[in-house]
């Protein structure tokens, strides 16, 4: 009986190798910059205490979190984002780690998100976070990470926009506004996307009162950094960072309940994807995790949306299909052991080689390599093992030369 | 109100910087040495539809599944091994996929196994599959790589201990046991641990007669492979493995159920930690899951294991503690600029360098960079500003010297 073939769920990926070498590119440049800023890696368990997680990201987030009851009758749920976990880390291990404590963590997360906008549920989030420090520069070396990378990916035209949570509440102060704040600062934070009018509308449905979205926008115009973020943007010209990179934006909220002073979120002009980073300042979070004063600061790079786009503006550098640099072809039984003892040579002296299994025509064998993109093709033959020889056909060209076995590791590197 | 500190759950483990340095040496090692053998990078989701999962690992094991129900009311499960995923994957992409298509996937595995067994619940995979071929140089190939990951990791004594599922059937048949064929075999199975007599008081106390476990133990002792396994064991030697380091083993069983010839796990003498290896041939995966008739043989490497080995038997090269070269240090508001700038010049030449965000004492400064294992400190006061120079500490000799802000990057590559 001839079952149906299995599917994928809906907001999940499997990624061919094709795929993978754009991800890897991507995920090695993030791990190379993050490293040279002197950020260390740091992972955490993909399951925790459901207790652990909820309350942290706001109550629609909490919804998303992929959760159940396991074996043992403890509430868990799946990572959320990388923050939390970490916040927790160094809750726990507090006495063992020095400050300032700067990690990198890659690892994805899972959201059950309504995969009707074109969602995915597990993505790779790339954060970099200084925990232990009130200093702006902590600040202002974040944003530098951010520029570095973006630079380095090749985006010609991004813009890093900062803003800061006391900007805000000085905002809805100056409006009086005392409550529905989250719902106001919701509405606002879609600024960037439906403009004032959108943000207008959406607040007279939410019942706000006309004279407070006009005082609203008054102030919102008028609005500075406050000192600390000043502070932070004062040092990101010896940081390196161009300032047709950055940009005060008041309008701008961060969805995470956690924040507690500078946000910042990165847009590209096209495509329209939505922001590629996002992070900021959360000064209480491990206090509320039961942990030690900890003041924290850092963003996330969204690996996925990075990809996404990057692919979309053909910012990819030429990165070869496959690493494996020759197939050695197989002539079947007479020649099988000098063919394999020539890849095994060329592995030892780390030449990326594939042996080809199954004595099929040499026609098939060649077109299996053209398929992967593997441009050199070794054979031996009869006449090559009688002359210790090898013949090399270049995939590119088409072209065939025959030479020494003792000279392949040489003809390749 | 203070919270009590959060746990991480049972069975999970938070990685911290040190023990990553360890995690990531021995996962670029297998990186490595996967792309030498010309093996291509490929990732599948971590939750699947359980209906993908279920039936595949034996009855006990599907107990051992992380399963739940979604919000959308499907019954979906985490990722219990790498090569379920796979075979899925070339089951639904077949017209895409090249074979033979190798492949290796590095990704986290989860088992709700028993902690008080001292078990870990996450643990990381490493797989490398060989699909589309029924040739013994596959799985001769697969073996290799098996030998050659465990050769650059140092090892001095380790086995790969070679079987085949053929084989067994024939000693089954041989002394006409035609019931309890799984059960017979999980005893079996244990040999290495427990022994002939160990293995006799388990059959026993499942109700194996006394003339079947004799028949059984007198077969076991005069096995030999099978025509298959004989030619991939004929193939070892031209790509590389010494007889020392492989044994054909008729009491190896390996638990999942879809092996149908060849299987192979390694053990190491020392320490007693089970094997760091598995795997074997799986020819009906990929059509028992609705794919087409695509022949299969791999292993995967436990991460987990191997790091657990590796430190207890000191077999670790001299890691540093950290990447990081240099600190840079904050000698306070009148030379931090200049400070931030050498920084930035340091990472624009790729030498991995932290600035110390806070104005501490110089002392505590040098105490942080001794506690990462940073071996350099570079200090930047109004003196060192007047003459464009900076002095640079050397963590390990406690030597201080100063030059000019121009040479620091040729001093430290």
């Amino acid at each position: 009986m001839k079952q149906s073939v299995p599917q994928t769920l809906k907001g999940f990926r499997d990624f061919l190798p094709e795929v993978m070498t754009v991800r890897n590119y991507v995920k090695n440049l993030l791990i190379e910059t993050f490293e040279t800023f002197g950020f260390e890696p740091l992972e955490t368990p993909t399951l925790e205490y459901s207790s652990t997680l909820m309350g942290k990201y706001g109550d629609e987030a909490d919804k998303l979190v992929y959760s159940f009851t396991d074996n043992g009758d403890r509430q868990i749920g799946m990572r959320y984002d990388l923050t939390v976990p970490t916040a927790k880390v160094l809750a726990m291990y507090n006495q063992q780690i020095p400050l300032p404590f700067k990690r990198y963590q890659i690892q994805p997360v899972w959201r059950a998100e309504n995969t009707q906008k074109g969602r995915y549920r597990e993505v790779l989030q790339c954060d970099i976070d200084i925990f232990g420090t009130s200093s702006p520069t902590a600040d202002a070396e974040i944003l530098a990470v951010i520029n570095t990378v973006l630079q380095k990916l090749n985006f010609k035209s991004f813009t890093i926009l900062i803003n800061s949570r006391t900007v805000l509440n000085n905002i809805l102060e100056a409006c009086d506004i005392t409550e529905n704040k989250n719902s106001i600062l919701q509405s606002l934070d879609k600024f960037g996307k439906i403009g004032e009018d959108g943000v207008t509308k959406e607040l007279i449905i939410k019942n706000i009162s006309k004279a407070t979205i006009t005082a609203l926008f008054k102030y919102i115009k008028i609005a500075q950094p406050d000192e600390y973020l000043q502070s932070v943007i004062d040092q990101l010209k010896v940081l390196g960072v161009s300032e047709n990179n950055y940009k005060f934006d008041p309008t701008v909220v961060r969805g995470l309940d956690y924040y507690t002073g500078p946000i910042f979120e990165t847009i590209v002009t096209e495509p329209k994807i939505g922001s590629i980073t996002g992070g900021g300042r959360y000064d209480n979070l491990i206090k509320t995790l039961g942990g030690p004063d900890t003041p924290a600061v850092g963003t996330t790079f969204g690996l996925d949306r990075i990809v996404d786009c990057i692919t979309e503006l053909n910012l990819l550098p030429n990165l070869p299909k496959t690493k494996t640099k020759i197939l050695v072809a197989n002539f079947g039984e007479e020649t099988i052991s000098e063919s394999l003892k020539l890849v095994t040579e060329l592995r030892n002296n780390n030449v990326a080689s594939s042996f080809y299994p199954d004595a099929d025509k040499l026609g098939k064998q060649f077109k299996y390599a053209d398929s992967l993109g593997i441009p050199f093709v070794a054979i031996i033959g009869p006449d090559e093992v009688k002359n210790n020889q090898v013949t090399i056909k270049n995939m590119t060209t088409g072209e065939q030369k025959t030479i020494n076995q003792s000279e392949v590791v040489k003809f390749l590197l």
